[in-house]
């Protein structure tokens, strides 16, 4: 968390985010339909509390390899009417998987229920923010998105899977629930993190390049990391990489380690009008946070409720952001043009 | 495990087995149909080496109140082309599941993809059984089943979740990928067998009927357990309640802790001719187990691979089973006569 006084951050509203963030996106190539969509995932990201998950992420856009090779338009290459696979076009996934959220949407809304599936792309952000979408259409969502080898099965000494989020979502009339977590027992961002600020890593969580179990994260970013929970997580790791094969991740370089983003969604409705599942999840809400407490504990937390908390109050207070980042961000046209 | 040369053991071959099942199946006032159908899931657990899963659970199937309260007809209460609502009259899950899991590989011939939800129903054995099933028909799976309560989220003191397994199966042409997980940090039966064996539990996994944590199964059969994995458990258990839900759970009882069944099948077909998904997940799997091992590893388990494994070496060599548990199972019929 960025301590919302200090010198060395700055103070944005959402308009003046949203302004830095289109700059940037438009002095990088981006057109304004793809800047906007972009921007709205980094803006509210940023909303949300995830720091990193924000602006600061143009950075990475910028800097990763993929975006220096020729993009191709996003399009669907199979369809029946519940479903569609979309080739990415070696685009952005902020851009690939938006199209395939609302691909999701729109062919749940006319079957009932629905799966997509994305490959040739990169890169989405954070899976959350693609399922409020679809739990805002009333729909329920399951989202899988694989990656590139990070994660390092049980027993074995070399990345073979991604980091492998997956996310749950659902509506309910005291707003949505959004479960989303990684299979990894660190997250990327975190190793980077760790490395800036020269602290030591938790004993069994990574690896260094040769597969040896470390706790410098500088040598983990180059290594990789364990999946969570042991075989669980591995478990639940592999069927997100299997879901990502669904979604075509082999068909973009031939590997099957690769980037693939599976979107499901579900209308309630398809199990009978009679039922309100939003009532009754909000029930099943309502009782976990009314129920006995541990000592000194005031409240549960649902999924997904910090970060509603947080965007509320952020919209009024604004965006605080670390002045380096924003010098590096308004740099980027200088850089590009 | 049991040893298989104990003197306090018993050893049936397949054909024994499923004879022994089904006449205490018959004495419990089973149709001969419907104890086919519980046979096959028992005896196929206890070849697969789920020990208590095997024929011990008729056992735990004759003393359940509820199989004590009147049963009705297996039946869907509403459908569309890709899913269905199935009430379960009350009958094990054993069944109902079963008839949950058949319909949603129909639809998913049919559709490309299906949801089915099975509610008023207990007690459903293995997620991977029926997984299984689906995936033997060229289908990707995703089981989810809610239970009623016995898992106290993070910071509260009450049992509110299930042990609501979640489980994933996939096709491959190396053989089925099924990874089956509860979502609590100990299962029922793991609690029993401590009770039994007067073994003290490890921290933080259990809770006394005030919902204080405690280390002692008995206590803790009487009160809850965590979910695994702390918030992350917890997120993915409650993902699975609000499955349950949408499966009809809040309509048996009219509470929303309470069992649901939920099935999802797709067609890998779905996503484009022109893949390949058996084979691309084969590859997966191959270069998972031909990637360089940890010092002293010498294989990599994938899920499922275990319980593959173990059924082909019981088919040869016939279920173990203990002797006492055996004269209870046989005892059956007397009370029932």
């Amino acid at each position: 968390m960025l301590d919302l006084d200090s010198p060395n951050c700055e103070r944005l509203t959402v308009a003046e985010a949203i302004a830095v963030c289109m700059g940037a996106l438009d002095r990088l190539g981006y057109e304004p339909d793809d800047a906007r969509i972009i921007t709205d995932h980094l803006v509210d990201s940023a909303l949300c509390g995830y720091t990193f998950a924000g602006l600061p992420r143009i950075l990475a856009i910028a800097s990763n390899p993929k975006a220096k090779e020729p993009r191709q338009r996003i399009q669907a290459v199979f369809e029946t009417p519940a479903s569609s696979l979309i080739d990415g076009g070696n685009n952005v996934g902020y851009l690939a998987a938006h199209c395939g959220a609302m691909a999701a949407i729109e062919k749940a809304k006319f079957c009932g229920l629905s799966a997509v599936g994305v490959y040739n792309s990169y890169y989405s952000g954070r899976a959350a923010y693609y399922v409020e979408k679809i739990v805002n259409a009333g729909l329920i969502a399951i989202h899988a998105s694989s990656a590139q080898p990070k994660v390092i099965p049980p027993g074995s000494a070399e990345p073979i899977l991604g980091t492998n989020p997956i996310c749950f979502g659902f509506p309910s009339r005291s707003g949505p629930v959004i479960f989303d977590a990684g299979t990894a027992a660190i997250m990327g961002g975190e190793l980077s993190v760790h490395a800036l600020l020269g602290e030591v890593l938790p004993a069994g969580v990574a690896f260094d390049v040769h597969g040896r179990p470390t706790c410098d994260p500088k040598e983990a970013l180059r290594g990789g990391v364990a999946p969570f929970a042991g075989h669980k997580g591995f478990g639940l790791s592999l069927s997100v990489q299997a879901l990502g094969l669904l979604a075509g991740a082999a068909l973009a370089r031939g590997t099957v380690r690769d980037y693939g983003f599976f979107f499901l969604a579900i209308d309630p409705a398809i199990m009978g009008p009679m039922q309100s599942f939003e009532e009754q999840l909000a029930r099943l809400v309502d009782e976990i946070k009314c129920s006995r407490k541990q000592p000194g504990v005031d409240d549960i937390r649902i999924p997904f409720e910090r970060a509603r908390r947080e965007r509320n109050r952020r919209q009024e207070e604004g965006i605080v952001i670390d002045r380096k980042i924003m010098g590096e961000i308004r740099a980027l046209g200088a850089r590009a043009a």
